[in-house]
């Protein structure tokens, strides 16, 4: 069977499209790695318009839901490892050996976990360095933690995790707080959280976890801070191995996509954080947006070909 | 006082718009004629994600409440009439006679609905002839109505008024249906529906109220058509009156903005539906995604005049 449309990603930007799909009766299927994507282990979200606070997990499980109501098939837990186009017919396989083929596909599978890049950083995962406080941070339990990275990531792990822990430090590179002004404000009169400004991480210590990290400044008379745990929120980047073996244009790292979500290739759209839509505005809004956006002209395009046949 | 925003139009746009811009503190007010835009007035909305099915006056309800837990106010009721840039501010006068200043502006009033601009089209508005099948299709329980047109607006107002009427014709000029195939299909199973493909209205009769059409091609051996009610559903345009006061740039009657929202006029952005964005297609998720990404940009433009004063 040739699907219509082969959605990779199962985040916002993945199951809205597959909800156009769904109503424009466009055969297709989402094969999604982590389904709902990384949004879903977001702790708190609070600018899904209509919903004042919602968990990322809840927010997503109720778009896959509607997804489901509609009739579109999720394949979680599967991972497309390749890709290649054959004259007119996209041809991919799943790390299980899985084969699909189809006219067209949207590339929608976002952005991962930016990386501190520290000598010991891979070996103490899960041995106190984390990438997700909202999925770790109950093993810290009144402990002491640091975050590192001074955004909307690292402010929203660092208000969260103090709800949890005993203490948090929250180490910026730069001199000030980046990104929205309400949870900066927050920051700095939580009594829990305590702020270090132009200071780095420069070495992790621990033989089998995590025992403390070396900062290039010293903070209350000592470089050495002695913690718990240790969350690199640092922001995302884009997995574009994908993207790569098909020959789609990048700028910077992500996929360059016109005002349809239109990539370089033919039948290939991408939407969401790996795109360069939106005025690079990273949102579940904006991701749900190009994926509904994508779909349309996915559907003029089958359209088209459907008359010349 | 002079606000750092002016949100023009109460709609997903507007509303979103509100909802970053309170996220990122930034002082603002929403003037909205109709208190959550033209989607109020849908019967139902099935492709929001996280809603399989949802009144568009239960959607607009929500995305206000959530517009107002976050502090953000709305002065409903009301239009702005005249608007004008003074060196670096707005200033707006409301109909009612208000005057407001701003350091910038987001115009997101959206779109009205097209008029077939027939002879007796307005003197017979609100007596047989309307716009809105959801808002007036209660007044004619158990009678006889045509809808004009071949889009969605035409096929959800045909399918929700046949669950109320006793028959409605729908007319269509071209040789198909255009737009979700899954409205389609409900249309040609429905047996209170009657599609009349090719066919043009030319002319509307009754004295005090709606009595017939005329139409350009014969129907059951008879070129007029008696009818109850009469709907219009056409499409929408957008109204560029304030645009046009600003000397905004317009493409086919549309606001031209970039892919941050902004117009060409310095501090002035534009959402939704009354823009060139999301390549065209006009939809709640897409209004609301060009509401965060214009107020995002707005925030940084801010940003940067504070910096340097």
């Amino acid at each position: 069977m040739i699907y219509d449309l082969i959605i990779i990603g199962a985040g916002p930007a993945g199951l809205t499209a597959s909800i156009y799909a769904s109503r424009y009766k466009i055969k297709h299927v989402i094969v999604g790695e982590i389904p709902g994507g990384l949004i879903s282990q977001a702790h708190n979200v609070c600018n899904f318009p209509t919903y004042k606070e919602i968990s990322g997990f809840e927010l997503m499980e109720k778009m896959k839901n509607h997804v489901e109501a509609l009739g579109g098939q999720i394949m979680s837990m599967e991972k497309i490892s390749q890709i290649k186009k054959d004259n007119v017919i996209f041809q991919l396989k799943t790390e299980s050996g899985k084969t699909l083929e189809s006219k067209t596909v949207l590339l929608a599978t976002g952005t991962k976990y930016r990386k501190l890049n520290l000598a010991d950083e891979t070996r103490l995962l899960g041995r106190g360095v984390a990438y997700c406080a909202t999925c770790d941070a109950m093993f810290f339990k009144d402990k002491i933690v640091a975050v590192v990275g001074g955004g909307n990531s690292a402010m929203t792990a660092a208000l969260y995790l103090s709800e949890i822990v005993q203490k948090v430090y929250l180490i910026v590179r730069g001199d000030k707080l980046k990104g929205e002004m309400i949870w900066a404000d927050n920051i700095l009169v939580n009594k829990k959280i305590e702020v270090l400004f132009g200071t780095n991480v420069l070495k992790l210590n621990g033989e089998n976890k995590l025992e403390s990290i070396e900062l290039d400044k010293e903070f209350a008379g000592n470089k050495t801070l002695v913690l718990d745990g240790f969350f690199i929120e640092i922001g995302t980047e884009a997995d574009t191995t994908l993207a790569d073996m098909l020959g789609v244009k990048l700028d910077r790292g992500y996929i360059v996509v016109d005002s349809r979500q239109k990539t370089n290739i033919d039948g290939l759209w991408s939407a969401g954080d790996i795109t360069t839509g939106s005025g690079l505005f990273r949102q579940v809004i904006t991701a749900c947006s190009e994926g509904a956006v994508a779909t349309y002209d996915i559907f003029s395009y089958l359209q088209k070909k459907k008359e010349g046949n």
